[in-house]
């Protein structure tokens, strides 16, 4: 995990933890590897494969109010990514860029976002059956938020 | 931070902490205290108050390809938010929710996610001035996404 690019830039000095995440639960994907997980959200609605949120239990109570159909902002925590790349050079983009200019998983704070439709709810199971997501099987969820147009989209 | 409101839900276990977050910067903003702090977004925008994102030196070389005009996915770590209330009644909503379905800063892993146009930039300098923010001054950053229209907004 730790060769470059040619023009990719690698941060030196160790990162300086400041804050703790908990997991609320994990993704059911049909991505078990990085070789077919698809590469954003749009291609992996594309392949009309839908994924599943499990909830861990201490968390269910938090479910309350979501409801079939509603659009949510997913945060999930993609464990295996390298955090020390600054810039990069990804193949659909040999001129590379800087990684706060990419939705590369491999970031700082490696913290994926994917804003999905809720097809189906059971709360007391911690289940969530959604449209789509480009993350791979068993990548372990932080938060869930209630997408709002007016806010998230065109800035206003 | 521990008292609950009739309706409220906290959880009664502790946080397991599984992953730590790096602060890559902060927020400058008008904000200073939660009393006059806009409550979204778009309150925000309304005051027509802009706000400058610090990056710090060493995570700058990551900024690169990011030009006035774009639309980027702030996320912020909003550090005096309590983490364990489950179900909430804010004062907007006195029918109540889970914590999942509401935007309120107080949530297990205390991400913000602001979607912010660039107004100018100096990489060299680490800063980003940005047309609004509803995040208090200080406030810690943890990452920066280029927003994308299509997967991060009508879900498809």
């Amino acid at each position: 995990m730790s060769g470059i690019r040619a023009g990719e830039i690698r941060l030196e000095s160790p990162l300086d933890m400041r804050a703790t995440l908990c997991f609320i639960g994990h993704i059911e994907s049909p991505w078990t590897d990085r070789a077919t997980c698809p590469r954003n959200l749009r291609a992996a609605r594309e392949t009309g494969q839908p994924a599943t949120l499990h909830i861990a239990p201490d968390f269910r109570p938090a479910l309350d109010g979501i409801t079939p159909g509603a659009l949510l902002v997913a945060l999930y925590w993609m464990h295996d990514a390298r955090r020390d790349l600054l810039r990069q050079v990804p193949r659909h983009r040999p001129e590379g860029a800087g990684t706060f200019a990419l939705r590369s998983p491999a970031r700082p704070n490696p913290i994926g976002m994917g804003v999905v439709r809720v097809l189906e709810i059971d709360p007391t199971g911690g289940r969530l059956l959604i449209d789509a997501i480009d993350a791979l099987d068993g990548t372990p969820l932080i938060d869930l938020k209630p997408h709002m147009a007016l806010a998230d989209c065109d800035g206003g």
